[in-house]
């Protein structure tokens, strides 16, 4: 990690009161960087912002191909529990044959405030459905079905994790050297920046990837774009960068400061690992690589809420303000 | 920033998945260093670990001469607006003729889960009582009535705020390059990370700074010693620290992940600033300096909490660890 560079800058007042580091690069779909920070081959876990790449065997083997786009986009998802999720994975589930008892990702209290206070207020516990992962899950289960495997599709040597792994390394041009287990109990498979900055410029452009893949990867870029509340939910990062780019370009966070881009008009794929795995780091730092990008504006205010955040205090001042670090930055220089 | 060491590692099973990086010092009351991590001369904003320095002029000005011990805690403290708090405060500031709304702190959402609750359930919205700062701000309100000072304390330039300057600088042993507004309003003033761990070595060791600020320093100790539920709360790092040190350390979190300590039986101080802000992170690392200062033992539950916490996944199985880093943990060598 001694590589890192700092790409966000915390300020109170006229000092800078933190700072966070990270990793990020810019590739198109030949693998060669346009734009890199940090160590491009940093070894990550990409863990949710490479979920698009883990529904790939659901639509390369032919189990997905009834799916509608709302289901493409929730295999695809780390959705905030909200009803609009819940209930579709709940029917989808249900159309499998399948419920909630029979996902492996574990309960989840939801960060969709309504349904949470719906819970608290009916004495309800949080279930399984509410699990941000609970949609790519249902999409394992499907697969596994599909397969005729054992319902134990979290076990990294099922059929399901070895097939997620083939396209996984596929995609990043890299063999993993190796897995963790996710918050959701499924394996989570390591490549670096690159490698994952890699994969997305080949989801931004799957031509060269032959006929299934290319399809597979049409239909997950679709839908992700034509459900961006199905793919986190309101005031969400991803959803509102995606509706900000006009529907034009997939942004999608994982866990500990990751965030992956994918640019199908553009040809360009992006990822970026923040060190110390801040959340407000990563959003500011992907909204300053895609306003680079030219596919975000920085006066639009759900860019400008991730990019240049104010600091405030508790009787409402602004007391100092978030930014990308100037030199990542670069006065917002076309990349 | 540049001098950073890192200080604490997150693993996913065998990789190292995010790290933290910061400065540190432990020091005696001359300003020796007895150990550095990162850069000491690094200037940090104190947050809230320095308020037990924003107390002294309370106790030296004669003001807080009747206070009990457990009003100067709550003056120290970073409560988390739980009833035990907020009660206390509001009888302070009743027995002062004031209430809630002579406050500049601002209201805050409590911490202490069973007061939100309670907030919720009646529909009562949180004022400025259950603001972590609420008791800093009724020793300042008392400071200034003392002083007949105007009401507007957190101006700067009001004589309360000049003579926390004034016993901060004396504390460091440094001239302040400037300010920033805190999360309450009030002024927070730059200091390095030397300068705080001299001034909690000062804290710790007070016999050379004469009679009316080693009577005081002595005050404000034993309150915090004595009352560390109130300087915090329940499962709070700081409360819980000073109970395992058999009370006879003191613990004192900031925002933007910053720690210090004040040994008084070792006549040491501490400080340390985590630069990306995480509190994981400072809460990790001050219980690894204390562990290696004698004065915490590692298989403590409430310090291994904070040293080597699990990382789990949501069906509850433990897949990766926080620990603080090789190098910095030195295995646990006494400092």
């Amino acid at each position: 990690m001694s590589n890192a560079a700092i790409l966000v800058q915390v300020w109170r007042g006229s000092h800078l009161e933190s700072a966070h580091r990270g990793h990020g690069v810019v590739c198109d779909a030949r693998g060669t960087i346009r734009a890199a920070w940090g160590d491009p081959a940093a070894i990550i876990y990409p863990r949710s912002s490479c979920k698009m790449l883990q529904a790939l065997p659901l639509l390369e083997s032919g189990a997905g191909r009834e799916l509608s786009s709302e289901r493409l986009a929730l295999a695809c998802a780390s959705h905030q529990g909200a009803q609009i999720h819940v209930e579709r994975v709940a029917r989808w589930l249900a159309d499998l044959d399948l419920s909630e008892s029979d996902l492996r990702c574990g309960a989840q209290v939801p960060d969709d405030k309504t349904e949470r206070h719906r819970l608290r207020d009916s004495n309800d516990a949080p279930t399984q459905l509410h699990n941000n992962c609970s949609g790519k899950h249902t999409g394992f289960l499907m697969l596994a079905r599909h397969l005729r495997a054992s319902p134990d599709y979290v076990d990294p040597a099922h059929k399901v994790q070895r097939d997620v792994r083939t396209a996984f390394e596929e995609m990043t041009g890299l063999e993993s050297p190796g897995y963790g287990i996710d918050g959701c109990a499924a394996p989570n498979f390591l490549t670096t920046v690159h490698g994952l900055a890699h994969a997305m410029a080949r989801m931004a452009d799957p031509s060269g990837l032959g006929a299934v893949r290319e399809a597979a990867v049409r239909r997950l870029n679709a839908a992700m774009l034509g459900h961006p509340l199905l793919v986190a939910g309101e005031r969400r990062a991803c959803t509102e960068l995606m509706e900000a780019s006009g529907r034009t370009a997939i942004a999608k966070t994982g866990a500990e400061g990751v965030f992956t881009a994918i640019l199908p008009r553009q040809g360009l794929g992006v990822a970026l690992k923040v060190e110390d795995g801040h959340r407000r780091a990563s959003e500011c730092a992907i909204a300053a690589i895609l306003a680079r990008l030219g596919v975000l504006s920085p006066q639009d205010p759900a860019v400008a809420r991730r990019l240049t955040p104010p600091v405030t205090n508790r009787i409402g001042s602004t007391v100092g303000r978030i930014a990308p670090e100037p030199a990542f930055w670069s006065d917002g220089t076309p990349l």
